[in-house]
């Protein structure tokens, strides 16, 4: 039997369980699922003879080496800011490692004992980073393979509500983490690379520089940019291409009036509204606009934000019940982000019989033969039902099948690694397919500048 | 004779050095300037008999505090940050200390021990704080005296060009610390009291909530909201007051413009832009803009931020030089922030025959036998010319006049204080006007609600 434990039983690790129980007689596989609430390892098990769920406090340092020293191998899907302890430990015990978080400085600093002890730490491995990786680097060593030069690259993902469920005027609904959907854009510029330019777009102007981009089969969505963009260069070896943006997607119009939020303060994070707890939503969005002894909160707001009287950007605001005046916040003392979040989080919950989607798409212009060709690669998943929802599907069965590829020996690159190489990418892609979770590819010309 | 230890010899000592000079027959005072740069230090004594300049490192502790040790009052015109070991060392050898900045917390914190030595630690007895708090602190008194009670105030501050040498499109140059300029509005929302509520502004809309001021014989100014209204409440006991609002003066039209700076992210300070050196001003600004094939970054500009062909705000940018596109920005790797200053101080410096302006403006709500009323108090002070700046002297002056005033025994208060008790601000307002820093009062109608 190989023994696998799993850290963390949350939402992320849903479909990555199953897959591995599902796999678990072919495989010989033993799993644990160790998590702080122990119900919850329990309920993720589903009640299966070959998974045991076990109570872990990850901060609890001899608990937590117990549980490595036990296994065969670990998939850490705790925050990312707590995979290193685990990392160290499974170095001491020699143990092979799979997370889906980026990776950070301290775990790159741990690549030269990793390798050393001949051991793999897959990390990014899940949707996005993960699935991102993998579904470039394979158009992109094809290309290169060919004898073309890639010149133009964007990405763009996006976790989405789905089609029958898209039923808000935002055609948006928090299928993830809300609090980063409320943040999303904060901490710094974004910076990018077009046409041989640097490219930096603050803040206050990120939702109003977006990109249209259409799916087949799906209709229209809108792109905004991501922070760091350059990032990329050198790990998909596009240090020669002049164009690198990376993007996340949402449905048309949500950027726009996404902006009058960033506009008005309502997604600051940094001070706390005294009195939030027996505000009204009206009061709190009044407390943003202009003082006046006569005009009301909605004419203020149409006039400090130019929007005319008959621009549909209206209703997406009465929608979210932003001018009620008998709804308390009922938060204490909470950042303009927190009550934000509060007032949408109450609209764009998921309904218990409602789907998500997840979209990616890639844009690869290169040059073969002197001339400029463009390569378009999207992929949408839909989710089965809350649990199997796209987005535990994506990040979690990729990491499914990089721990079985490592258990297997199918992986010979040793150290602190991203699946970016061609023994990686090529069976979890051909693994994710019979998932549903396919990329088209299609020629199309070329819409950048040749330089 | 009475020894005053000036430590830093910058631009805000010369009038200081200059009034305490002036006064060191009558009053027997023998000056020692103190700064790291002896040349500086020897060059603000004006070669005056009653004045010594030494070198001192602030940071070597045996230096400091001999110096300190042989005066009989300490004046720290240091840079806030560096108050403290100076403040420890006035306790040490029990001597009194004036400065002209904000009492930070780690000052607050002595308070107790300056009191138990019966020392007087004078701070944010400068313009800025300093002169807002005085004169503020006599209206508010002299209307409680008189039987009202204060329930609207909003003060105003800025440094300008005077009108005589004001020949530029923004009415605008840099009669202080540029970088401060540059970076005004950041580092969290404006938050204020209007009428009983709480109101936030963030970044991206101070600029565009300013309010006009109009001061006879000097026209219009706009003002644009400072960070932190509120912590003025309990300081001059307007706990009651339902509106608390304190702005930076500028000539109208400069924060329409400088928005545009805002918007666009030129005034970001928290990452390098790659190559800054061999830029021009047009490439620095099209880093900025979308990128298009033939659209010129003069269309770019026009269209990203609304700007109509007929508007004048055109002119203050074109004026700039911002779309040369032969000069070098010539910074290695230099902040949006940091280039936008270079750009700035090009245009911007004073010439030598330049001359600056400071302008106050406190506006006093009260209700006095059931009605409502309002005075209104100005002041506005011309330089003299590049040494004796009005910034020089509104600083400078208020600190040298509480020295001698405590020098003298005429302020019982002791402990970590500010200029808010009649005794101290009675004689300092007084004397002032004998160098032209000089209130205006007068009665308007009250322009707040009654509430």
């Amino acid at each position: 039997m190989k023994n696998i434990l799993i850290i963390g039983a949350g939402r992320s690790a849903t479909a990555l369980i199953k897959y591995l129980l599902d796999h678990s007689e072919t495989e010989n596989l033993k799993l644990t699922v160790a998590d702080l609430n122990i119900e919850l390892a329990k309920k993720s098990t589903l009640n299966h003879p070959n998974a045991t769920a076990i109570s872990l406090n990850i901060s609890d340092e001899i608990e937590r080496r117990n549980a490595i020293e036990k296994a065969d191998i670990v998939i850490s899907m705790l925050p990312a800011f707590m995979h290193i302890e685990v990392a160290k430990d499974c170095i001491t015990f020699k143990k092979n490692l799979v997370t889906a978080s980026y990776i950070s400085n301290e775990m790159r600093e741990l690549d030269e004992e990793v390798k050393n002890a001949g051991l793999i730490f897959m990390n990014e491995c899940g949707l996005d980073p993960g699935i991102d990786h993998m579904s470039a680097m394979k158009v992109l060593d094809k290309i290169r393979e060919e004898g073309g030069k890639p010149i133009h690259f964007e990405s763009f993902c996006g976790g989405l509500v789905a089609p029958e469920s898209d039923n808000n005027l935002w055609n948006y609904k928090f299928t993830w983490n809300p609090r980063n959907v409320v943040l999303a854009g904060q901490g710094g510029a974004a910076k990018f690379l077009q046409q041989g330019s640097f490219k930096y777009i603050p803040y206050q102007r990120i939702f109003r520089r977006t990109e249209f981009l259409d799916i087949e089969g799906y209709g229209r969505f809108e792109a905004y940019a991501n922070r760091d963009s350059l990032s990329y260069r050198k790990v998909y070896g596009l240090e020669n291409a002049h164009t690198i943006y990376r993007g996340t997607i949402r449905r048309v119009g949500y950027s726009r009036a996404w902006n009058l939020f960033v506009q008005l303060g309502l997604t600051d994070d940094t001070y706390q509204i005294e009195g939030s707890e027996n505000m009204t939503n009206r009061e709190f969005i009044n407390s943003f606009l202009y003082y006046h002894p006569t005009d009301s909160v909605e004419v203020k707001f149409r006039l400090t934000l130019s929007i005319p009287q008959d621009d549909l950007i209206w209703d997406k605001l009465v929608e979210l019940d932003l001018f009620n005046d008998t709804n308390k916040i009922g938060l204490v003392n909470a950042t303009p982000a927190q009550i934000l979040e509060k007032i949408l989080a109450d609209k764009w919950t998921l309904e218990p019989d409602d789907k998500d989607m997840i979209v990616m798409y890639h844009k690869f212009g290169y040059v073969m033969n002197g001339s400029a060709k463009q390569i378009d690669a999207t992929m949408v998943c839909i989710g089965e039902n809350q649990v199997q929802t796209a987005m535990a599907k994506t990040v979690g069965l990729p990491v499914a099948i990089a721990t079985l590829l490592i258990l297997n020996n199918k992986i010979s690159t040793k150290g602190v690694i991203m699946p970016i190489e061609k023994e990686v990418y090529n069976p979890i892609l051909d693994e994710l397919e019979k998932y549903g979770i396919i990329f088209k590819e299609i020629e199309v010309p070329y819409e950048g500048e040749i330089m």
